[in-house]
This record gives structure tokens, sequence and C-alpha cells, in this order.
């Protein structure tokens, strides 16, 4: 690609000062780099032939990092269970029959929806990863791929460590580096203590993070203390999991005051997903608690069975909203670090604060613009001062992003996906989903409900 | 305007049944009145001649009814405070100086956002209701105006009983029935007894109805207890001003047993606000104990400065994470009753079930088409028992709304407004809210603030 200027009417930069540049311009290098940040008349000043492209009407700021996601094609076809239930009765089945054409489906419906709606950044736990990272090497996403593993005799329909490990020797690094593989597993429940020592192992041997769900439901702290005596974080530090070479936990709702300790002292990553967390009534995570301890939080959306959409923005005003309730505090959670959650926060839960989460130079050029001239944006004052970061968090929607730039390459533009062929992909998704369930359906009537808590 | 049919995918009617038809059309009579619903093959086969407006890859519903809002200049502007400080800093000394070029300019924004996101009736409590009523006439929307009344020699900035009574007299049943007009009052607090008699004395002798916020917070509720011996509803009981022709209450977050039981009996109206109440972190309504008992309950998104939005999907996904999340339990509120809350509770909530609320033959013709062609509406397994209704609850936002009628009339085709000049209206606010908060913080020099409890 050739460098350009990208000038717009804000410049939200998510840079430790949280600056905003009224007017302000990204060079965007021929290697899809942050080359330069500034007010425009500088950045064209000193880079003279430099085509610029003006945007107007349109804020111009870092990508979302979706820290925690998952594929899947079960939109709104498993409601009104908690956690457990849930996963007995829909969940764990689905798994037991879903393939790798269908796997691969769901990913590329789920980065296209990431993308649309300024998502950059996306973690996704899910199943037969080859397709994932075909999806995200073709769309353009950055992608950090986690499989569902488990390890354990009970659950043997899950990804294991074995194809967990193919797919880091294959895809880490690979797409130009936007796509990492960590080693992830479904839960601890799901795994033998010879598997633990193995996603530690492995993590550690190929440098690549860890990644798995904790602290999710009351159910999860009450079952951990009965079988080991011990917390959630207590018993992943006793069983050896907190010394993986980087961690990041999900959810982490019920979390004492000692395990955010231990979470601060391992330098442990956290996502918040408080949509998840409010619709399968998990409860309210500790976010500032986690923050005052300087834990790197991120945001998540979970997944389409979850949430029901992928879209940060609704998960970064769900944030505040939840925070405000929970204390009943109207001060709680200020918009600025609900941004910074968004950007930044998941940046540093992942380890790649130097690379994505801000506009600064150096980084990856990994850009959203956001119209401006709507009436959600409205009234719009400009400066760091302004009222910019509330109306984000408060009022934008993922339908507002008009530009998704990752890596210096467009894949969003007038609103419009690029890199895919969405129509396709909704069709394929819509044949296939009766088709999926009729396999679930069968195997239930086969073999009744899983028993999720067997193991 | 002549009789037209439309035809989309899927017609969810929100009648009794919660009917959902595939390839389901509705004929829009001459008086932009329903004249039939059905599938498309009859429909058209009995009105031979009736043009066929074919809406592909679209779900049409019933147009969703705001039932509390704010048309304001504020959103993002004052933030992070508990409901009665933010009155005291910035909203009270707004209230002093807002004049009725900006109230009518505010109403614009607002009405817009608000059929562009899907809302076809809004009740909206505001100042200088002259210029809303213009504002609803031109764009088209159908609305039921409030004036913010009150009637304190502490509080003369507001609109009066006497300026409310002349809007009455104006503008109730104007733009051929699209609006009218009810008796309002910001809160009993802001109200002499004799103007509590008014109220309701003037609600009846108009045949309108009579709003007001009540039992938002639990300082509200505590303060009334202070003054009254009383709890808030009992007080509006004991007042008199439950006498009034038809009531309906905003908020009801602090609501006890006893007081359900008076508004049930009373056949009260409710609505409920859960964005703003969380957001000012007022608490979770009991939304639940109240349709139990058959209380017509609505949904509202306040205003833009407590929300920070007027989106009504967002309002019904938020409604049913706050009631999952309150009780931990995630079957409670259902995806139909919250989908009914948003349509045919604030109808029943304002009387207006008859006219609107649900597509059935004889109501208005006001009418949403949500595009089916997104991700967050995929898949989307059609009929009664499908996910529609859980994905419109839990993924779609208001940017999906493609085209919004009211009466007959589109008012908004292809997600852009069709009744009024949009980018006008969103410059003119970005020039008047500097000069708007430039008086207000003159009077706030020269008075301090508003002590919103002196009365």
């Amino acid at each position: 690609m050739s460098a350009q200027i990208l000038h717009a009417d804000h410049l939200l930069t998510m840079d430790a000062d949280n600056t905003v540049i009224t007017h302000g311009a990204v060079l965007v290098d021929q290697d899809g780099l942050i080359g330069a940040v500034g007010p425009v008349a500088e950045l064209a000043a000193s880079h003279p032939g430099v085509p610029v492209r003006r945007l107007a009407n349109r804020l111009l700021m870092p990508g979302l990092v979706n820290a925690h996601a998952h594929s899947g094609l079960l939109r709104g076809t498993a409601e009104g269970l908690p956690v457990w239930a849930w996963l007995q009765q829909h969940i764990d089945p689905m798994h037991r029959v879903v393939n790798a054409e269908e796997a691969e489906l769901a990913s590329r419906l789920c980065y296209a929806e990431a993308l649309l709606s300024g998502t950059t950044t996306i973690v996704d736990m899910w199943r037969h990863m080859e397709g994932s990272a075909r999806a995200a090497s073709d769309l353009g996403i950055r992608a950090v791929l986690v499989p569902y593993v488990a390890e354990h005799p009970e659950h043997d329909y899950f990804e294991t460590l074995d194809t967990n490990e193919a797919l880091i020797e294959r895809w880490h690094g690979g797409a130009q580096g936007r796509i990492q593989v960590w080693v992830g597993l479904e839960h601890m429940f799901y795994a033998t203590p010879e598997a633990w020592r193995r996603c530690a192992d492995m993590s550690r041997r190929h440098r690549v993070g860890f990644h798995t769900h904790s602290n999710e439901s009351r159910f999860d702290v009450e079952e951990t203390q009965r079988r080991y005596a011990m917390r959630p974080i207590q018993a992943l530090q006793e069983f050896g999991l907190l010394d993986a070479h980087r961690v990041m936990l999900a959810h982490c709702v019920w979390t004492s005051d000692e395990e955010m300790d231990i979470l601060a002292a391992r330098r442990i990553g956290v996502v918040h997903n408080p949509v998840s967390n409010m619709k399968l009534a998990s409860g309210a995570a500790p976010v500032e608690a986690m923050l005052a301890r300087g834990i790197a939080v991120g945001l998540g959306t979970d997944g389409e069975k979850e949430n029901n959409n992928l879209d940060m923005f609704e998960e970064m005003k769900t944030a505040s909203l939840l925070a405000k309730l929970s204390r009943l505090d109207a001060a709680a959670l200020d918009a600025w670090s609900v941004c910074r959650m968004a950007t930044m926060g998941g940046a540093r839960a992942l380890g790649l604060d130097k690379t994505i989460g801000s506009i600064e130079a150096g980084k990856a050029a990994d850009l959203i613009a956001v119209r401006t001239d709507t009436p959600r944006m409205t009234p719009l004052l400009g400066g760091s001062d302004g009222n910019l970061h509330h109306n984000l968090v408060h009022a934008v929607q993922g339908g507002d992003v008009d530009m998704t730039m990752v890596a210096g390459h467009i894949v969003v533009d007038n609103g419009r996906l690029l890199s895919g062929d969405l129509a396709d992909t909704i069709a394929q998704a819509n044949r296939a989903v009766p088709l999926l369930f009729e396999r679930r359906a069968e195997w239930l009537r086969r073999n009744g409900t899983v028993d999720a808590l067997r193991i």
C-alpha cells in the first residue's frame, strides 16, 4: 500500500493523556503503521506529496479491542437459562455436532459483524479454528484465536491441546502478524490435572498467552470450593495455570479481594463482559476495584448466543450503566475509563499495547471513523474536555461506524464490508443453522442432555 | 394518500397471540389506517388493483412507543451525578435560560432521532411546547406533549398550568389527531397543594391525561416520607393527583407492594426507563411485579441527557438485561414481554391501545421496517416460535430501522429522514448549544446553583 494521511474533524488518540485533536490527522505509512499523529496542517506540511483523505463529519479513533468473544451461529436460539443449564441444554450438544464448515462460516459472520461495528481486534474462543484463521486472514481483522479446548474423558468432543498446538504452529504470527494463536481451555473443570500442566507448558514453550473462563457465576465459585476447597483464582494458581507465558481470564464476576490481589501480583489480564453477565444473570464484576489495583481490564462482548450481538459500543455503554447501578453511584466508572477499557485496556490485557489500542506513532494503523453527523453525536463539543467521550460511551452505536482500517487496509468503507461477501455469508448461515439444529436434536434424542458437571 | 399494500418477509403483529406472519402484508388505506393484515397472497387477491410494495429483507412491525422522553440539547454534557445533584447543577439552571427557539430545535432533533430509530409515538415532557407541536406536525411523528410544569414560588421558570392549558386548547387533537396534549408536572415537589388540585381538575375538564415523575430514586421516596409521612404514590393519591382523567407515572423504581396495589387498582400507567435508571444510579424498577398485577407498563428512553440516546431497541435490551441481573435469573422478563412493553404496553399506559401498538385492522398505520440482511439478524428463524423476538430485543439496534411510517405517511425511507432537513437541524443544534451554555454559566455566576429541594 502507499502512504496516506487521514484527516478527520476530531481525532481521539487514547494516548496516556486522552488527547483529542480538532482537525487531527494520522499518517499511515506503506507498512500499515502509524507514521505520525497531529494537527492536519502540521502533518500535511511535514509530509508533502502524501495524499490526504478528508473524513468530513467523522471522528477518527483507535479500533476497538473485543477481548472475549466466541464465533457462533446460535443467536437468539438459546435463551432464558442460567449459565450451566444453558451449557447442558444448548451449547455442549452444539459442540458435539458442529462441523468445520459451519465453524468457519460462524467466524466469517462474526468477524464481519465485528469489523462493521468498529472492532479491529477480536479474541475468539471457538472450534475447528483453521477456518477461523482463514476467515480472519481473508476479512482482514486482527485476531487472537483461542481454541475451545477440553482435555477430559467426559468432554472428548471439543478441541484438544494437540489441535491447539497444531494451530499455533501453523497460524501464530500469520497474515502478516495479524493472527495470534493462544492456548485455550473452556474451563478448568473441563481438564484433568495432567492437562492443566500441559496448558501452562505449551503456553511457555510457544511464548503465547493462555485464556480461559473464570469466576463467571456464583455457581462456578461454589463448585470450585466444593471440589478443591479453594476459590477459582486460587485454584488456577495452585494448579499452575497462572504460570503460563501470559494469562487472560474472561468474566471474573465473583472475585474476592484476595483473588484480585493474585490477579494484580501475577499481572493477569481480565476481560469484563457486562452484557453477557447481565443476560445470563451471572452478576456484576468488581471492575473499579480491579482497575484500582492496576489490573489490565479489557472489554468483551462474549458470543452471539450470550449477548446477542458483537457491538463494542453497546458493551461500553452497558459497562458504564452496570457499574453505576451496582454501586448506586452515578459517578462510577467514568466515560474515559470505559473508552480506555475498550481500547488500551484490552491491548494491555493481551500484551499487545505496543502494537494496538491507541493512535500513536509506531503502532499499527488500526483505526475507525465514526459518523458525527447524527443525532446521537449532537451536540458535539470538541477537545479533550468536550463531550466526545460521553457520546461515544452512552450514545453511539456500532452502526455509526463508517470506516474500519486494520494494519493500514480499509476493510469497511461507507459502512459496507469490502473484504468479504456479507450477503452470501448471511445466506449461507441461514441455510446452515436448521441443519446444525437437526443434528443437535438427533444427538439429544439419542443421548439425553449433556451433564456438564459430571466431570 | 392512496391505498397500498406493504409486503415484508416477516410481519410481527404484536396482536394478543404474538402472531408472526411469514410473507405477511398490511393494507394501508387512504386514511392512513390499517385496512387488513394477512399473508400477502390473500391480501393481494382480495384487494386487486392496490399496488404492493415489496419490502425485501425486511421485518415489518408496529412502530415503537417511547412513553417517556424529554427533548433536549444537553447530550453528554451533564454526567456523573445522581438525580438531585444533577438537577441542581445542570438541569434546573438550563431550564432558567432555555428559550423558545432552542426548545423547538431540541424537539426537531429528538423527534428526528426517534423516527430514524423506529419510534412512531413519543411522549415528550419539555418546555415552550408550541415549538414541539410544530416540530411534531412537520416531522410527522405521533406525539403526546406534556409541558414541564412547575407551580411553586421557588420554581417560577418552568411551564405553568396556564401555558399547559393554552397548549391543550390550541394543539390537543392537532395534526390530524397525531398530537395529544396532556397535563404535566415535573414532580409533586414542584407544585403547591393548590396546583395539585388544578392539575387533576384540568386533566378531567379537558379529558386528557396527567403525567409526572414518581419514585425515581430512593431519595425521592425518603424525602416524600419526610415531608408527608407517606410514600410517593400514597401521596399522589392523597393529594388528588390520581383523580386525573388518566394518569401515567414515569420511573416507579422504588415502589412498594402497597403502592403497586394502588397503581393496579387505580389503573395508573407506568413507564419503565431502565437506561436512565441505571445511568443516574436510581435503581431497578420491579417491572415483573407490576406486569403480574396487570399494570400497563410502557418503556421510555428518558432524555438525551439521561440516556444518552433515544433508541427504543437499546431500551428493550437494557430492560431485559436489568431484569435478569437484578433477580439473578436469566429467565426474568422474557423477550415477548419486552417487545410488548415497547409497543402495546406503552399504548395501554397512554390509553391509546385502540389506535396504536399493534398491527391490526382499524388501527393507525404506524409501522416500521427493520433490516434482516444484517449479522445482527442472522440467523433468523421465522414464525411465532422462531427467534425473531429474541433478535429484536437483544441484537437489533435503532440504526437497523429502514422505513418508518406514521399514520400511513412514510417519514423515514432507506434509513433517511424524508420529513425534515436533518443536516440543518444538527448544524443548528451545534451552533445553539454553546450560546445556551454561556447563558446558563452567566446565570450560575449571578445566582449560584439552584436548590432543587428548597421547595
